[in-house]
């Protein structure tokens, strides 16, 4: 690989393979009629939620206030969900402000989420859309059964304030059956109740090209797809060739033949595991192991000789990207080796 | 604990707590007739390296040229180690800038890296203090035996704008024996060729009540002890009510009985675990565990019922203070449960 004009550490974003990544999956959707809504946690940047949305998506999902805030400020984005609990009169009136720049819906597992919006929406013009986030699987949040759902959907539709509009989850990995069992009891007892289901919504990356699996859902929410990274690779989800952002670092120590250390530890590269031995894959070098982070030093490691140099650069996909792309003030958009110049990453570092 | 007027998830110091840790391991160097030479990586808040230099410290540890920027613009620092390989032209140049506005040393583990140091600052008024990282036992960077220490020493100091200044290590924590029998024989050696040994640097908190065990050392760097954290306590360095840094959470669902969801991720708490299980400590709740983290989730577990409800605020001592400090851009300054004010994390974010 030819060195690039780079200060390192640096978050490299390939323009080239991030809008391929976007445009695959968006027709894998059309081809299946299932409606996509990204996740713009993984990129936080307007300009690729922008692209998102022209290729076809039919809006966005946020986990913040904040993100939305940013991904508002910074383009057209049209329909926003936050497939979050959102809690407090502070961020619920900030939530009522976004209601009335874009069309806004958020999430709700429990009535004391639920009273809360209410409070801040119940003199408002329009009701705002409240889907009943659903535990099917994935045991973080959401209600624990399809009885629970069908009572808090009647709930939060009597509340002032708020509508009804659907169910979401962020299902297990590799469950879709049970996840479609489960939202398919839901949404007949709530319809036996004589409320609308408008909105089925599931999603995430490992299983995404199995969401037609689920011709429950109506939309898929997807983060990680557009940049991809070492977890995906590993469960064959895409290829390194598909992998968007890397780090680009550079040796600066050699100490014995089968040691390195680069300038990327952390603080850039995250300890995000996922479940993987080491911090990354180094490009082109599979033999080489990031077997250590420190704050700002990565320990490479090699059974054979590494042949590095002090003063060579790597490309490094990291674990997880969504994580990493968290980390810096700015990420460099190239097209291939072409560089295009540093982008501020908006909404990192922000409380909520 | 009474809910605190912060919006959550924040970072909050204590600065009784971050002062009082200050000051008793200044005194402990005092009686020991160490200097003390704080590492800011920890806090990166120039209020906190100055009061590190009014207690008694002789400078300041930084491990980026953009940390170092950063505390030079926000006080009088005086004297800045940055304990780092710095390599590139455009980094050099700007050691060279910061070397006209402050006492400003550096280390090298190679030639590459001292060449690369000289070519700066040959034409330099004074030359710069470099000193010769060595690894003695920890397994990053380092030269890798005395003999090799000596070389360099001699090499550097040879080189046009370049000065040999000492010996610097991180040594392997409970390794105190084997590194002051390795510094020694390098200092002998280096000695030997003629050559001064003004500074020996070495460091680490988890040791840092046995600093003294080692007399060769001239000077200690360390830096978590002015927070402490989860891996301090764990480690019996210091205890929960020596925590000056939590991360303050809101409960945002219950989900079942045993398990609630706080508003504190992976972008908050990291992903660091340093060995311990679990991402954090919730104060006064040791029966519960943080056992999984998303990017803006934490999941609490409990063998019990938790007997949290949603919108209970929770304070936890993080795994480990030095990277959740670098996660938002700002901190909230507090004394006791008396609320100061948001300070601006300076240096986070940067490349380098």
């Amino acid at each position: 690989m030819p060195a690039l004009a780079i200060d390192t550490p640096a978050v490299l974003v390939d323009l080239d393979i991030a809008e391929a990544n976007v445009r695959d999956f968006q027709s894998y959707c059309d081809r299946h009629g299932l409606a996509l809504r990204p996740h713009i946690k993984t990129h936080k940047l307007p300009r690729l939620a922008q692209y998102q949305l022209q290729q076809g998506a039919i809006g966005i999902t946020c986990q913040k206030i904040t993100e939305a805030e940013a991904m508002v400020a910074g383009g057209d984005m049209r329909d926003i969900l936050i497939t979050y609990n959102i809690l407090g009169a502070e961020k619920v009136a900030r939530l009522r402000s976004l209601a009335q720049q874009v069309k806004l819906s958020v999430v709700a597992d429990s009535m004391v989420v639920a009273q809360g919006l209410s409070a801040g929406f119940a003199d408002a013009q329009s009701p705002l859309p409240v889907l009943v986030e659903c535990d099917t699987g994935a045991h973080r949040c959401g209600v624990a059964t399809p009885e629970e759902a069908a009572h808090l959907a009647r709930d939060i539709n009597a509340l002032p304030g708020l509508r009804f509009a659907g169910l979401m989850t962020y299902p297990p990995t590799g469950g879709a059956a049970h996840v479609a069992d489960w939202l398919g009891r839901a949404k007949q007892l709530i319809e036996a109740e004589g409320l609308a289901v408008p909105v089925i919504s599931s999603g995430g990356s490992p299983d995404m090209w199995q969401a037609h699996d689920m011709p429950l859902a109506t939309e898929y929410r997807i983060g990680t797809y557009i940049y991809n990274d070492r977890s995906l690779v590993s469960r064959g989800t895409c290829n390194w060739a598909d992998c968007a952002l890397t780090v680009l670092a550079t040796v600066v120590s050699t100490p014995t033949e089968n040691r390195a250390v680069i300038d990327a530890g952390s603080k850039v590269l995250t300890s995000d595991l996922l479940g993987l031995a080491g911090y990354g894959h180094v490009c082109d070098r599979p033999d080489l192991c990031i077997d250590q982070l420190s704050e700002e030093h990565g320990r490479i490691t090699c059974a054979g000789p590494t042949g590095l140099k002090v003063g060579d650069q790597l490309r490094i996909v990291p674990n997880h990207a969504c994580v990493v792309s968290n980390m810096l003030e700015h990420v460099v958009l190239m097209r291939g080796n072409h560089i295009l110049g540093r982008e501020p990453v908006s909404a990192r570092g922000q409380v909520w």
